[in-house]
């Protein structure tokens, strides 16, 4: 059986009933995570242009903004959900991969009426194929220029959608291969409002690979392996195709799932500060420290962080997220790092300049990515230290739910309001229990 | 002035009144073609997956379908453009501009309002871009696996409707970055519904690069010459800036366009068979040969025509696109190399199967590409001979507008009717002096 069979194989025969029940509870979290950084973004002003390209007519949800046809929903909710930078990680990859996935899961499970469980599932089965193949292409493909989550997504995509459309082996093959053929996403985008459309593009390019099939269309049925298919043209310095070849072990003796290592981001900044920010804050929290009572910040980080994100005084917002400086400042005074620290007024503002001039990092090759030291001295003499091990959101030290929890609330919110933000969380929480997914989409997508 | 903004200068400064006439009607050549090939490709069964999949909700015109939104018009007229194999190509490249261009144009004029010389005008700069672009690749970016049309049209389609839409030179050069990060299409789609929808996805994305830059995204601004661009990451092993430099020169003396490099097909097979079918074509009309008549069809040729085409007994119509012996075959019987001489019908009609069997190619390494050598024997004991020099539809052998006006009748008048596919066939002559291309597009859209 060649790979791209396999992936149909595993996309078709996994049991519902195999995946366990931490797994589905992890893909109830991505939701949550993907619902809270796509409504804070819904009201970014490139939306309404995305809106107006594609018509909102139709009856799939939009996150924050109403109904459009399944195409659009797909496109403009996996905009969403990458805009802010805020989505979640598959720490192996650097794959983000619910900004793509899950609005083509949704969009199918809205149109077929599936349950909740079975879109938790279908989920599950598109994240994991989409790790599977970030997995397969893994430096090489990345570091030859390609943005991972545009090329990659698609195949989550189409996976969770023909899932849910219920195409057979066959089916599901050419299906991916659709998706494969129009994978696109150049890293040269990073900056512009191009990164995010390569997930709407992937996240809406799946979905209509799998409709297309479903209603009759053909594709090429070995993508990953023909010779002119991804791995070739794609990924022309290597591939691996082992953690593909895998999926035949996954799917009968419940190995790891990808899942397990797919973390959410506690900070909508560069992620070498985490670990950074965790400790300010925890030290902040401990001890009530006001930014008047700081002398010093003094931590010894991975090398990484003075060289990605060391900027002392950055004059926007989108440069205040890559300043570790600014990071620690705004974790110091507002305890948090959301898009709201990363405002252009708060990266102007002299408070928080004041306290990024006495931020210090000192690199240091033997603390690892998610590790960091940190000692902040205060006006009446006392030094307050704090080892952090493993940064909030790396897999071995995974958000809790109710630091998820935090986050949602602190995002949807502004937007939603209260009673109907707290109604959609509830929502997602019972999704394995609810019949479909439309009480959900249709929270999720009132319109202000 | 790097060569994304060189393309942006062309784009945006080229003086319409500076477009030579004969690059003009060029361009409406190129829309009567389109016009018939999509035409005949829209009853295919495959067009109503793909109208479902978007909703046919808004203004803009699919032709011989009704109306959709623009991006799904563009996605829609860009797959029946190229769903046939029977739309233009760009002889250097191997590139098949109007699929993905022509249908981002329409949709950019129709929303705009734009006139028909603007229109035509803005053909001609979109496919000028398209085809430098695919210069500067050639031949390295198709020989890495990428389906040239798939991935360089979406140039052609955000310059045409960046040209309408007024973009100036800034948002032009982040309108070509958008539709470059989207670039896709792999060559392991071909012989499936996928080789199609890769046009159809270039001229969807580079229309909505152009429409989202005019509502305010942001793209990346040097796409193609980019550390991570589309030379980079697309054509690692090469590319050729020196097609695109030349651009300034086309704008001040003149030079040749693109357009005059561009070919207009004479059947709906493999390119390599068109001389044979000129020359079996030519003797059977100047002499009224009847299939009855024939004892053999002998011919020297180049050794591609063997070597890609030598299928002696077709089993399906697809396969007898494919088949030299096929298409000689039918153009003795019908005098034509259309979609209808290749339906599974006649791939299995004996009287074809026995003509077939009387076809002997000889190779012949001193025969160009464009050229044959044909004695057909009959049965009364005369051997009729002739030499075609440049097939027809090749750069120094271009299809007359008589011979494309049948073209398009023999395609469009069974979908239309005659007086509907006459009075289409008149507007487009007539573009150049028409106030928008409103008449034109619901004339070619109408629903039957």
């Amino acid at each position: 059986m060649g790979p791209t069979a396999r992936l149909a194989q595993f996309i078709v025969q996994t049991d519902r009933e195999a995946i366990p029940v931490h797994v589905l509870h992890e893909a109830k979290r991505t939701l949550i995570n993907v619902l809270a950084v796509a409504l804070a973004a819904s009201e970014d002003p490139s939306v309404d242009a995305l809106e107006a390209w594609g018509g909102t007519e139709g009856s799939t949800s939009v996150f924050g903004r109403g109904t459009a046809s399944g195409a659009q929903a797909a496109l403009v909710n996996g905009y969403l959900a990458h805009l802010q930078d805020y989505d979640d990680t598959h720490f192996p990859t650097v794959l983000h991969p619910s900004a793509p996935t899950w609005p083509a899961v949704l969009a199918a499970a809205e149109h077929t009426g599936a349950s909740g469980v079975e879109t938790l599932a279908a989920f599950a089965i598109g994240c994991e194929v989409a790790c599977r193949v970030a997995l397969s292409t893994h430096p090489w493909h990345y570091d030859a220029g390609w943005h991972i989550t545009g090329t990659v997504g698609g195949f989550g995509a189409a996976a969770g959608a023909a899932r849910l459309f219920g195409l057979d082996e066959v089916r599901t093959t050419q299906a991916l291969g659709l998706a494969g053929t129009h994978a696109a996403g150049v890293r040269d985008a990073f900056g512009t409002n191009g990164k995010a459309l390569h997930a709407g593009h992937a996240a809406s390019s799946g979905l209509r690979a799998a409709s297309l099939v479903a209603g009759g269309f053909s594709g090429p049925d070995a993508i990953l392996e023909g010779r002119r298919g991804f791995w070739a043209v794609l990924s022309p310095n290597g591939h691996n195709p082992a953690p593909i070849e895998a999926l035949g072990d996954l799917m009968t003796t419940g190995a790891r799932w990808e899942l397990q290592n797919n973390g959410l981001k506690p900070y909508a900044n560069g992620v070498v500060s985490h670990p950074l920010q965790d400790a300010v804050i925890e030290l902040r929290n401990q001890h009530s420290i006001l930014a008047s009572d700081v002398v010093a910040i003094e931590a010894r980080v991975h090398p990484l962080v003075p060289e990605l994100m060391g900027r002392a005084q950055p004059e926007t917002g989108l440069q205040a997220k890559f300043s570790h400086q600014h990071c620690a400042a705004a974790a110091l005074i507002d305890g948090a790092g959301h898009e709201a620290q990363f405002h252009d007024e708060r990266a102007r503002d002299p408070q928080i300049a004041a306290l990024r001039a006495l931020v210090h990092a000192t690199p240091d090759a033997a603390v690892r990515e998610d590790e960091v030291y940190v000692t902040i001295r205060l006006t009446d003499g006392r030094a307050l230290t704090t080892h952090i091990e493993h940064a909030t959101g790396s897999p071995e030290n995974p958000m809790s739910d109710t630091h998820l929890e935090e986050k949602y609330r602190a995002l949807a919110t502004p937007i939603l309001g209260a009673p109907a933000a707290e109604a959609l969380l509830r929502a997602a929480w019972a999704l394995d229990e609810a019949p479909d997914v439309r009480g959900l989409m249709a929270l999720a997508s009132m319109r202000r």
